[in-house]
């Protein structure tokens, strides 16, 4: 089983190196006089020494017991209740949450860089406190003070979670057909009735009460998604003192047998007349889920970056001790019977395409939490706004790129493995079953390039493109002169040339022919998080090769940043050249065949 | 779950339309009398009726429920037993087997389609019987005449079954250092030590004796692989009349614990001094297992088909009737609340490249089997060669690139199910656990693509590359005045000479360098994968034009083949522009990091 190591070194480079994190909270006044570069590096090692330590041991027994149920009550695998009371006691569950509520008032961004070690470590496990962070936004942006008042503390101390009940059977990516209905009470509550699925923490017993954020439609609302709205609907009722009152009418009819994540429970959650509270405006629901979607859609993003990192540690372990053949090249180590197949050039393709997802994934995660804690923080409307620009465009990017990278990675470490890849005790294939979900939830990656390529890219006019390409010909210009960089700068200006070129084909194909938007958007979200990850691996390169000139003496750590690259340009950005062709031939040969025809 | 369905239209379509395989038949003095298509079409039905009703049932409960492991005794899924017993009154073991040992000297070739279909229903359970196949070849090849009538009657009738043990847990892809011993008894015998891990169908309670074929090291023998030899060691001693005699010292010491196959016992097995027989050679022993690599590595590309078939069976069942949001191009099913999806072209996208990779790859392993029939049975030695030549040259290209090409199948199916695809109950995303082994048993795809690039191509100066050429130019030349057809034969022709050109420029490069071969082979794998269903798909256009060019009612039939193979032209095979430019980029990016400075 790979021992996970966070990665510190590499997120000190990525966060103070490439980010001048510590600049950037500067200047934001919510951040400038509270954060430092030593607190940010002292909660990296507490974190550090967390995940490695109590989180990573429980990954394999996690996945091994799984969750059990019974009667409606779920249990967690052996270890993860306690795991869950140490993670309180660190404090980590109130880091982002608002001061008068409980939180530390953190940024994100240093919530993003924790939540890569603790999903590198346990990604079934940090469902469980993850999930809660979506509950407590949703209640800070659009509960009454009455609701934050009842649920924000608990949440927010970790003694209770929360969770998000948005699918249901029929409905998954297409919200607007959900069923689950909200008649009013009385008293001012409603009675939420309906089936939801596919509800990550929906139960368990690592806390007292679990806080349902549900979408519902109320009597009489507009067909489609203009007729949701949102409920807060806890599994244990509250009194006004915030004590706990009576049961609610909230039942886990079942948990899902499935691929991976086996120590997370996926529930079927009944309502039936169960009491809940309308938070946000009256249909308006999908709107207010709709603010935290970028932040959401980071947060499946890491769960690539993390099966990247720790497959490919699992990985390049095995492939300095396995012996196995010689080099082509001529025997490496001839007082042994075989060689370790990391001198082989296939094994390193593996090695190295791992590694170039994690760092480069790495690199564009951080680099989004730091818009999105500018989105939120930064001084101006104008800067938020430009931020957000940013942020949007990227989101879908970042979420689908680096969860399909991710499996990918996940399944080269298999591959360096052979067959004892496929072995459970080695714990390679966990990590590509817990990670396929990746692909899925939070929007597929069909969903996420729809929605980059129609939603972000054609309705602003490529004003959004625009914006993420100029940051990239900033700095393209900003090294034009530097001949070191000149084998990373000249492709990434062509690339750029290129993707503004496909973006307007497209375009002007898709006047014609709304179905050409579908047919090229997978291809077009492949091409953009190519491109999108070289400008992070030249601009890496640059660094490093800034550092090394000013006379380093960390070598080895700076050379393989700049090898890496090299190895980025040379075996994974050419992938690009497909895209681009098949994106070329348009929608033509997929609409030819009629349903009936596929199969005869 | 899939409902699995054999696709008969389709075999039979490859075999005799495409194939002539009724021609072939007679052309081949084995088979010229005894096989017609009647008969090919006869054993059609009954294993299709066999496979859907009888094996298909069974792949979801052998996966739940694995195979339990007690005390050295191995107790296989519920009804796996039983649906062995019908196997063999229905007498598929014998199918292959020689006359003269109780088998029905029927051609491989109408064996590999009755393993699709095996193989499609149930992966796990094909390869109980699958496995004897290898060890009732091995005797006939190599056994002396007691051998052959101690062990292949009871093999071919299937009472007993036989396993390959080859692997120990430090020597897989380099069987040159395997450690398990052999020393000679008194009596000719030999006293067999060692432990083997991965050997499937190593234990079970399927039949009455196991007959297992071992790689072992006589005394003294030289090091590497030219000092192995090849035994029989039964589980069972057999006496002289061939009634069963004492336990031999065979154990299995455990099972795996693995990602999919999980109703295959995959096996520890351990000798203890047991009574094993050389057979053939001493010290030759993988000379000897050679001989049936070619059709071992068929037998895996089926696995890849196989789940591509099944995949793709069950996301097109589900794409049409799963309802969720509406077609760009305006609602498709107004009086419903939403379109089927097969409606999006992204999702047509991932059923078409199952569906080319399903359709393509069975013409790919039907035209090796039929090669492979002609490899044994053709009338002169010239032409057994020559068929040799084409079928060592793509054997490795069906085994890597149809099972690879079978793993992406499989995960397209899981994505067209969303979120539900991740859930056990529907049954994809075990094809995808079950088949993730394909792509590393018999040789990983590393090993195939340096098999292909290193031994078949470079070696043989690329006189084998250029007999395939010849095949498909030839083709080419046929057709190059059809005007319907040109839109494949262009594209075709440009392929075949850049296959020509990256040859030559990569073994320029490895004369300089040999990691070069290492380096360029995977890529130069998948390019050789993508163009070699290239030319098949053409084939099939072909075909299908002119059936329908003679009048053919099919027309929905022909049609899908003809805009099938439209949709591989247009949007898989440009894959090929990345694998060229990636290959271009040579082995330098590869060796520049030493092995210290992988992760710092």
């Amino acid at each position: 089983m790979p021992q996970y190591k966070a990665p510190l070194r590499d997120m000190q480079f990525v966060l103070h190196e490439l980010l001048n994190i510590e600049q950037h909270y500067a200047s934001l006044p919510a951040f400038a006089d509270t954060v430092s570069r030593e607190l940010v590096d002292q909660y990296l090692e507490t974190a550090a020494d967390f995940c490695e330590n109590e989180l990573a041991p429980l990954n394999q027994i996690g996945d091994r017991e799984g969750c059990q149920w019974h009667d409606g009550v779920v249990t967690t695998p052996t270890g993860f209740k306690e795991a869950y009371q140490k993670y309180i006691e660190l404090g980590f569950p109130s880091l982002t949450a608002e001061e008068q509520y409980g939180g530390q008032a953190l940024p994100n961004s240093l919530g993003s860089v924790i939540s890569e070690m603790v999903g590198s470590s346990n990604w079934a496990w940090g469902m469980y406190p993850g999930l809660s962070h979506g509950a407590v936004r949703t209640i800070e942006h659009h509960g009454s003070d009455q609701q934050k008042n009842t649920y924000l503390p608990k949440l927010v101390s970790g003694e209770w979670t929360g969770t998000m009940c948005l699918t249901e059977s029929h409905a998954g990516s297409d919200l607007g057909i959900i069923r689950t209905k909200a008649e009013p009470n009385s008293d001012g509550s409603y009675a939420i009735s309906g089936e939801k699925i596919f509800i990550s923490a929906g139960e368990h017993d690592m806390a007292e009460n679990i806080v349902h954020i549900v979408l519902a439609r109320l009597p009489g609302a507009p067909r489609g998604t203009k007729g949701i709205s949102l409920f807060i609907v806890p599994k244990i009722n509250v009194n006004a003192d915030g004590s706990l009152a009576e049961r609610n009418a909230v039942r886990c009819g079942s948990i899902e047998h499935k691929m991976g994540i086996h120590g997370n429970a996926t529930c079927v959650i009944n309502f039936d007349q169960a009491k809940g509270y309308l938070i946000g405006p009256e249909n308006r629901g999908l709107n207010c889920m709709f603010t935290f979607m970028n932040t959401a859609r980071i947060g499946t993003a890491i769960q690539g970056l993390a099966a990247s990192e720790s497959s490919f540690q699992g990985a390049v372990t095995y492939a300095r001790e396995r012996l196995a053949m010689r080099a082509l090249s001529g025997a490496k180590n001839p007082d042994k019977e075989a060689d370790p197949i990391i001198v082989h050039p296939a094994v390193r393709n593996l090695l190295l395409t791992q590694k170039a997802f994690a760092e480069g994934g790495r690199a564009l995660v951080y680099f989004l939490s730091q818009y999105a804690d500018l989105v939120e923080h930064a001084a101006t409307e104008e800067a938020r706004q430009s931020a957000d620009n940013i942020l949007s465009f990227l989101t879908p990017i970042a979420k689908a790129f680096l969860t399909e990278t991710g499996y990918e990675a996940a399944n080269k470490g298999v591959q360096v493995f052979g067959g004892h890849g496929f072995i459970s005790e080695h714990g390679m294939e966990q990590i590509v079953r817990d990670t396929r979900i990746a692909c899925l939830y939070e929007g597929t990656t069909e969903i996420q390039a729809l929605d980059l390529l129609g939603r972000k890219v054609l309705q602003s006019k490529g004003a959004l493109l625009k914006d993420f390409i100029q940051i990239v010909t900033q700095f393209c210009e900003q090294h034009k002169d530097n001949a070191q960089l000149a084998e990373f700068i000249a492709p990434l200006a062509t690339h750029l040339k290129q993707w503004g070129d496909i973006t307007n084909q497209i375009g002007a194909k898709a006047q014609e022919n709304p179905d050409e938007v579908g047919a090229a958007a997978v291809d077009y979200l492949y091409f953009s998080g190519y491109v999108t990850l070289a400008y992070f691996w030249a601009n890496m390169a640059a660094v490093a090769q800034q550092k090394l000139a000013e006379g380093s003496t960390e070598t080895a750590f700076y050379g393989a940043k700049i090898n890496t690259a090299k190895f980025y340009f040379s075996k994974i950005l050419p992938r690009t050249r497909a895209h681009t062709a098949i994106i070329n031939t348009g929608v033509g040969t997929l609409m030819a065949l009629s349903a009936d025809d596929f199969i005869i």
